[in-house]
């Protein structure tokens, strides 16, 4: 099977696309307990998750180690942590949620009042059911998140307050996984793996890049090598650059996939540059599935590694209702049931699509240039005339009107504005009636 | 007199418009009765009714002959054609409307009851009153179109269906008129013959054609030399095109001219680069007409030969609502009254209009560059100041401000959206004023 | 102090906008009943008092010089005008405004009827309160100018006309003003000075550009020569283009200002070419300010005799609404309460902020390029993680992400739609910090 065939028999129905966000969602539900931070035990944890059917290679950079203008920190590791009463009762206890606990919060053990505590405690006073989700990566503090309404049932103490946590020299981990194609350049999937219990921000970008490297693994060819990443966010894609620099000449197309199962239509980021082919293939798919393209912004995720200046990476983002637009967004409201397993099912359809463009993309030379050519008596156009044309027919005249040797699929479809798959197959269907072949 | 004074004149009433378009209303109905198709008798009548005004060259093609990817078909003619019931009544009739009888049926003369006839009719169930329009060129076949209510009326039958055609080895057939210019460059203007009594679809575009060349021809001179082509659809097109290798090279700018008289504002497809100067002008005319500029599509009429990549030649479309996006299109309801005067004459306005810019389109420079010249010594300025400028000043300003050499008046006119016939009448008083010169 | 530092001031409100605009409006109210002309005591008088805090220096052009295709006109100057009734009484009367002499108006002194009188009288019968304002520069009449209560409160007389004035050899007057910058490359202030008591139109004008001048002179240092032009309009500026050969070559960036005191939002009229540096600048300041942004046009102040063809100057022109599309325009209620404070303030605020683009546009490398630099430890990124970046932070990371050497802060504004002053502060930061360097 090609993935043109795959994407085809997603959108006709005759592969089930609801049942694999179903198995999707399922996926994120496995991975939503664990505790992940940008080093530690939740990192591998999750990548073990993975790598249970996909062979995933597991990187580690050690503590201290230089990735261009950063250091990779000290690794960080939970036991426990909790707030108690007099009576012992855990009033926070980072074993219920592990939002509970500030990321990379140093070790405490003591006995304080609510007003002593107060500085080192996050809440949201507008959504008062939710626990926020704070982190204090490179400098060193601690602290805990709660509830409003849990702030507000607590009396005035003394309290026991309880963060049994290791900083200390480790490693940085990530994992990384290359399906080679019939070229060695590369098309990129990144996904950001250090977020803990959130369920769209990002187990929905790890869940759809791993469904998309099983399918692809599973292509009898590919035009493109494809390497996936699951790395920290920042720390972790700078780490991967610093020792990659060998690749980055073969990368031409990269996407960065989170936020993939929340509401909202589809939303394209673009790259710093903003017309490099991932952004013309992905800007069109979006495009018409009703989705927004927006142009590129230094803030965000790890595309803003990529693009930057010294690298120039090719690399879009696909996500749905972007970072800060939603309510729920580092919050503990993005669950499980915060994410749908229709928008997943989309979102990795969408993906698809792209990879459909980036792998059929090509130039075409009309072979019968002189006028329209006579499709009728090659039994590809309907004999009865006088109606309107069908898709079919009018993507075949499309393609005819614009394969100059220069024009591609992908332009057409942009100028047109008609589906690359439906052109792509228009193709097919001219080639083998020996009008059209690509281009030399 | 000139293009630019005929227009001048149509748009400031002092030729009569209105008549004008009861003229080419009655020309529509004289033409409308024939039977036309791709080849035969119908395409031959109606050039000996254009033949009568102006010194139409008829050329043949004959059948078999080969024109790129297509043969020329046998000619198909018809003596008679019709469904009778038992007493000999014809409830189906091609004497009473051409429509009935889908072009290019093979002859026929059997008895069959309504369940064996039933494949071989077309209706149009959502609009029971009207006829539908079908053809069958290029694949051997039969049929009639009929309204709904008719078929609902008929019993099982049996009944006496006679269709007394012929299709065997003959000519095609299309008209061609050069009236020259003081340039071996040319314009053309299409217009397509072969649809049977249908009123916009095309005697509007043939009416309105016809009309430009008895204007143009009387214009005691002309920049280009205009070629007029009355050819069937496609097939037409294409075997002129085969068969006029020499002048290609010198068609400067086309129109294809079809669907003049029904409803709607103006509709200008570009060709398919879209910004050749027939695209620009057109857009300038239509634009202030308040109509509607669109992007190439490979569907439609012979601009799709004209643009194919083998000739990539600079030809556009107007109409007004464009086929297959009004109920009326291909079927009996495109009949003379759904064509009015007042839109047929709008048409033929806006068509002279674009002849305008393609004739009068010029760079000038401006003589006095240093600052504004002063008009006011000139006798060409209001000589109390303090009121806001006029149209004919703000013309000559704009014209001023940008003739330098390069920016030729339809640029002027695209980048302020002026009336390019007011800047070229600006542009004569100025010349005349000494402040003015063509551009070397 | 800078002209940043005086634009964050403003802005922030350490210093006092509002009190600037009551300011200026004083400013106004000092040279509203001086009758100004396009030559005569009313420019000199005017200079005069901008004289009083600049040191302007006032040039003179003796009538009948050649300035291109122009000739300086006779000097014009009055000493009364007036029409009386049998009974000595003044019914229309200079002295009670300077509107109701048509400026220029030749010496008359007649007694005349109602009737003989009425095609020299000029009145607005839709605002029949206002009175208008009309010019005969290069028409030798006469005329006055009254409202149309006035007229209608007239009877057939006889009347004393008297119109006590001298057109004889003498001079056009303007002023210059010249403030040396690090550069000799010019940035040009331009404001005409001809018109009478009208105050938008163009006191306005006139008093943003000397405040303008007065802070500008108070900086420190300035990147660029300023230089500021007080003169009639059209004459006046083609007299200063014909005697200024020498300095045409240096001036980078020109800006003509008028009717800044009147209501709407900001209106930039670009230059003839549309997409200089001052356009661009404008256009970003403008657009962040809810105005509105135009394209150029012929017709308006003296922005269309810097731009004319022979001198291509990048001039652009800024105007609250503009000339002829308020009601109050050229008549004797575009007076004192007519202009705002506020909306002076604004507008000259608006102007300083251009300013400050002009002054501080840099192209800048990014010395730390190789993904995003880690700003927290450098102390210029907030410490706890998992919250939405800040306006500050945002400007940081826009910077960082575009300087590539090649893209300017306006650039990157322009792209990013953010504040140009914010980026600029941002650079600031950046380089302070070593992250960041001017361009080679």
């Amino acid at each position: 099977m090609t993935v043109a065939q795959h994407v085809d028999a997603l959108r006709c129905g005759r592969l089930d696309l609801a049942g694999l966000g179903e198995t999707m969602h399922a996926a994120m539900t496995r991975l939503y307990p664990i505790c992940r931070s940008i080093t530690g035990n939740g990192v591998r944890s999750t990548l073990d998750v993975l790598a249970e059917s996909l062979d995933i290679e597991r990187r580690s950079v050690p503590s201290g180690a230089r990735a261009f203008d950063w250091t990779v920190a000290d690794e960080w590791n939970v036991r426990d942590a909790y707030i108690a009463d007099r009576q012992g009762r855990r009033v926070v206890d980072f074993q219920r949620h592990n939002l509970h606990l500030m990321s990379y919060s140093v070790p405490v053990r003591a006995t304080m009042t609510l007003s002593e505590l107060r500085p080192h405690l996050h809440t949201l006073p507008d959504r008062p059911d939710w626990i926020p989700y704070r982190t204090t990566y490179y400098n060193r503090d601690w602290g805990f998140c709660l509830s409003e309404n849990q702030l507000r049932s607590m009396d005035e103490g003394p309290y026991d307050v309880v963060v049994d946590t290791t900083i200390e020299p480790g490693e940085l981990t990530y994992g990384e996984l290359v399906l080679p194609g019939d070229s060695t350049d590369e098309v990129m999937i990144s996904a950001h793996v250090c977020h803990p219990s959130l369920a769209n921000d990002n187990l929905s970008g790890i869940t759809v890049a791993a469904q998309l490297a099983r399918t692809l693994r599973a292509m009898g060819s590919r035009r493109y090598t494809y390497r996936f990443l699951f790395a920290p966010g920042t720390i972790g894609s700078i780490a991967w650059l610093s020792r990659n620099a060998d690749v980055l000449p073969r990368l031409r197309h990269g996407l960065v996939l989170t936020g993939l199962g929340g509401p909202g239509a589809l939303v394209y980021k673009r790259s710093r540059r903003g017309e490099r082919t991932i952004d013309r293939a992905a800007a069109h798919v979006v495009g018409r599935r009703g989705g927004e393209i927006r142009g590129y912004s230094p803030y965000g995720y790890d595309e803003r590694q990529f693009n930057a200046i010294g690298f120039d990476l090719p690399f879009g983002r696909l996500s749905r209702t972007p970072h800060g637009e939603y309510p729920e967004y580092h919050t503990s409201a993005d669950d499980l049931s915060f994410v749908k397993p229709a928008e997943v099912a989309e979102s990795y359809l969408a993906v698809l699509e792209i990879v459909d463009v980036l792998e059929n993309e090509e130039r075409y030379e009309n072979l019968s240039p002189f006028g329209e050519p006579q499709l009728g008596k090659r039994g590809i156009y309907p004999t009865t005339g006088g109606k309107q044309a069908t898709d079919a027919v009018m993507a075949m005249l499309w393609v005819l009107a614009y394969s100059d040797g220069e024009t591609s699929v992908l332009d057409i479809a942009t100028v047109a504005d008609v589906d690359f798959a439906g052109l792509r197959a228009a193709a097919d269907t001219l080639e083998g009636a020996g009008l059209l072949a690509p281009a030399q």
